[in-house]
């Protein structure tokens, strides 16, 4: 849905919504007034690949405080037009609406990297790649990477290519603590009560996989007392789930005993044809991780015979042998779905862009002591610095 | 905000929505089918008072379908346009809409009563005391109440003068074990999440009463990681929140540790001007009682000196010195605020719902042996009865 | 094993063993200084009948402090030579040591009756019973009985032949809560380490009865990590087992599932002959109610062909068709078996015997206010003060 | 105390304890079965330093059934002598006696060393720095270190030195998962009930320290109703302890908060004379660690001015101010004090034999390919084979 309200409405409205969570930011307001005062960034600018929303929001005010020019560029299809509103009222140079079509959102990054940035703040290293192809790498100081798979590109096919130093936020450990173990969990959880209004207490959920996520998912539905199968082909992680009290089977194995299936692998097509042939009539069927792929949904669709959408984010279909099961959000992201979705907490997405915030300063830095060409990890310095102040902010100390 | 569409839209919307209830309450559909079998209303109407939403509406479809003719309103404020279309469409003679005034609501009290069903389906005993006064009590049979208050009237003003039995649903233990204990602790901390977006994970509650709701929203923070403290003048509750390993203080003394205070006494003033001032600046007030008036909302607009509201549900209380505390849906029953409210898990409705169908059906009955004049608990081989029946449901034998 | 020291040495062994347990009851420690000042039995005689071992000790002291003449007898094959030793070197006149035959035991009994107590303290009414056969009941003020089992008789055969008050003391909703539901589970799931030896997280329990014992067991078995079970014929209490998250069946649909099985209803043969013959070769029989009857350890050693004392307390019963089952302490209450046991923590024994010393000051009293003859709970206002107390020594205030 | 039976009853006595623990250590089972089958030792002994009790017995006897000599001694001061005298029995050379001196303990690992066994299952490195300082190295194909400060000397002062490769058993990552998480924080909880019969509901705990035994601790402690408090010096961890919900703060911090100290860090003097002046009378003091330095008990009896031994590992010590504090097992291991110790479960400690099993069997193997001279990690296959044998052992398949 297009917002089709006038450019200064849409300022006041996602003024409004940026105020909470500023308010409620304490390690990024404790950074935005050192970087007030030491302008880590000044005279430099900052290229941005990032969802704009009213988190990542609170981050840009952030970095231009500390004297950088920000350029950027939203996801494709998660840009909150009101967001950008403000930002752009700022005076930031940012491209892009939430109905570009890909060709649109394709030329925005290009424009962000045609801008010659000073520093990278990316996203599944779509900047990075840019500039190598455009040749204009030679430029740029350093970057972060936010997500694994950036991560991940990185080190392969872009591995030796890449002549700055970029930082690849995900792989901290403060990430997997705070977000994928307690964050996620809890957002999920919080989703399926929202979406399907369902009951949790002594119901029979199937969590695939027990990585972070699946760990944090499964904890958190055991603790609001659903019974917590999880699957997982990893040895040594299904014996972590069985001795955390969680029934540990195959997919296929679990589909009868199942009424909720909720997938974390962050594979393809984990939940497929062969397990949803075994479920009980009316087994709902949810994705909690980033790609729309790991339920099978075209193998699903393949057998239905009909389909109703009962409510937004909930689809009933209806499949050849009189049973049906109900998808959530179309096999996507399930915590990001529905009319009123908050995505993690503020508290572990104020780590995360703290970690962003000081792992660009350190990029930006004269000496960066200790970085090296290409991907690697948060130093541990900005590991622990960031960990005591969140501890201090949570009223304790060392 | 009113409803705008027109009568047929609005049949298509509500009945989307009621389809999803309708096909996970399952013990109703059981009833149902017994009661289209057995027709215990036949020839007899209902008169119905009672929040007018999609899962009151699979009730009020389950009675017609025993053969009752229903004449109803909803409650003031609460009702759903597209629902009562919906219901309208069926046959139902409901009055009411959301945009009613207290006169306009009041007037179709009345014209239910002026009705004259033969049993009462009540909330708050508002049909009885008018049947009572205006002198037509004689021809009532029997009904049902849904609301412990509701049934303190009948058994405090109204004693002596009711010559039916009023069945009181709300003090059947199942109501307290898969709604008060279950349903609202989940509802509370699912509301929470959604509304402020915060984390759970290490933060300070002050969590106001220890009776079903109070534990039940004590028991879920903490599995959520949450640190609970409880404020309760009861002793012998006072040491259960204590063994249950929760803090136990007075609003004064916990008002500087705690940083979020959800109230669940059902009493007036019990979060006030005294405990308001001990707070830390950024404190968060929420109440989850039916009624408005736990948090002391005049003593802390009393001292306040500016007011934003950051969010639908959430506004910004500048206090005058220099404190602010953020107060969750001005002081109403949070976890039916916010843009995507559900309320109490579909099954656990289902559970209350079965309690008013059976209940009904027995105050219709021609024998009813047992019932007495006035309230009444629900009869135990109901509750035993529905409690096998949700067993079952839910996937085991006795 | 009876004790074989002399009596100067049990005096010393005893002491030590009841100094810990001294120092740790706090609310009797409160209680006791009020009674050194009050002196509420000043002239009285308490008749005793009670387990005769350190905590019990230190509630006689107490009420010799009060004033007291204590003539009293423990119970039969429990009495702790040591305690007796330390009691009678302070004055107390108490009969019976541990390795008395029933005869001998049944004629203590007597000779408590015989001394003509004011006040008896009571355990399964035996004392009221012959005191009544007896023809002695004129000259008794009230007393106190200690278990609900005692309260059915005073209630049942006893009903209108007991012509003094007789606070029942088990009924008090502390010992629910601080004894049945929490110390009695953590005393089990201790047990059943200290015992066995054997993992809890991932192994899979089948808890017989969802009582408040049951439920205790219950939580905490799952709070460790087990996976748990729940076989209970009363509906409604079934439902909550559901709801709290645990698998719900009978005996024998568990009876394969299960690998350790653990009964706390109070009924004989609960765990008989048809479910034994499901479970799987090493399944383990533990009992934790009063009486050992709850196992039915007959037709268990009827289906035997072999048997082995593996540990003092664990039996490997081989059966007939190869499979062996692993019975602990005979079916007898396992949380008072092994070489170490030790029962219910101090703190909840504190609470139930604060409530006996106030009951009994309460029987003793000259206003008595509120008492009538036979069987009644501890008056509220003793529960309240005692839960006010407990909270106070948990560090807080309400 | 020294057991004065005579052999053949030590022998009948020991049996009878071995044959509980090798009943329940099923993967032991299997690979026994397998060793018997294909004698991976045959023509090679064993060199063991080790703990003799009875489950270490059972993995010596695996070791004989695999064609394996043995010859070897236990720890100073833990042999149980009726488990010696059942292995030798069966014929395995073993030296030392629960009342040997360290100068016979001494003595014992030499002729260990000087029997020039083929492979070393050694403890802490003593045989490895035995045969090198005797110059025998050359003749040893390779052994295991079963713990971690064994590892550490490996790769310290012996780095470089050792020729044949050793396998650090305690850095798999199933020791840590089944033992350091769930079987020493279970083991402990066990033991402070047993040991000290206090309540865990509502008691303020402090756990010093938050590896995986500390955490593990607070894990279960929490679980049982415990209120927890963590000190932990390392920011990322505290910021983890604090998202589980604990509070953080230091041991001084929390000196007057805490009834219940534990030290779970591996370091000396973490319990300190400063924190100890900061405590409340009648304060317990336990310690997890293997060593019994972490409670600094030297400066805490330089401040007493008495002591009694209120029980076999329980010491009140008075203080000069008038408070006192209680001391468990005078600062050792407390999960092996008391009369009726069991250590962790079995099934822990089969996960961690059945890695020696396996790790000895891959380091006698002819092949055994990937193994380096020196300290290393098990190897990968060998974990995923035993995770998934107990995950199988546990019902479940992947």
């Amino acid at each position: 849905m297009a917002d089709t309200m006038v450019e200064s409405d849409l300022v006041v409205r996602g003024g409004k919504r940026i105020d909470w969570i500023r308010s409620r930011m304490r390690l990024l307001a404790g950074v935005r007034a050192e970087f007030e005062r030491e302008k880590p960034f000044a005279g430099l600018s900052i290229g941005v690949s990032l969802h704009l929303e009213p988190k990542t929001a609170v981050l840009l005010e952030v970095l231009k405080a500390g004297g950088a020019a920000i350029v950027g560029t939203g996801n494709h299809g998660s840009t909150q037009d009101d967001i950008v509103a403000v930002l752009r009222a700022q005076g930031m140079n940012l491209f892009g609406k939430r109905d570009d079509d890909l060709q649109q959102h394709l030329a925005n990054v290009a424009k962000v990297v045609a801008a010659k940035p000073d520093i990278l703040l990316d996203n599944g290293a779509d900047l990075v790649a840019l500039a190598i192809e455009a040749g204009t790498e030679a430029t740029i100081r350093g970057g972060t990477e936010e997500t694994t798979s950036g991560g991940d590109r990185l080190r392969g096919e872009l591995a030796g290519k890449v002549p700055f130093p970029v930082i690849v936020i995900n792989d901290s450990p403060l990430k997997q603590i705070a977000e994928n173990r307690h964050a996620v969990g809890q957002s999920i959880v919080e989703s399926f009560m929202r979406i399907t209004n369902l009951m949790i207490p002594g119901r029979r959920f199937v969590v695939v996989g027990y990585g972070w996520c699946g760990r944090g998912i499964a904890q958190y539905l055991d603790a609001l007392g659903g019974r917590v199968a999880v699957v997982e082909t990893d040895a040594i992680k299904a014996l972590e789930a069985a001795l955390d009290g969680h029934r540990v089977g195959t997919a296929e194995d679990l589909a009868a005993w199942g009424e909720v299936f909720i997938t974390a692998t962050g594979r393809p097509g984990v939940l497929g044809a062969k397990a949803i042939a075994g479920m009980r009539s009316g087994a709902v069927l949810a994705n909690s991780g980033h790609f729309p792929w790991e339920i099978d949904v075209a193998a699903l669709r393949a057998q239905a015979v009909g389909s109703q959408l009962v409510d937004d984010s909930l689809e009933r279909i209806e499949l050849a042998d009189g049973r049906h099961v109900v998808l959530v959000a179309d096999g996507r992201m399930f915590n990001l779905a529905g009319r009123e979705p908050k995505g993690n907490s503020i508290e572990s997405m104020d780590i995360g862009f703290m970690l962003q915030a000081l792992s660009l300063a350190r990029v930006a830095g004269a000496g960066r002591t200790g970085l090296v060409p290409g991907a690697q990890p948060v130093p541990d310095d900005i590991n622990q610095t960031i960990a005591r102040r969140m501890v201090a902010e949570m009223g304790a100390h060392l």
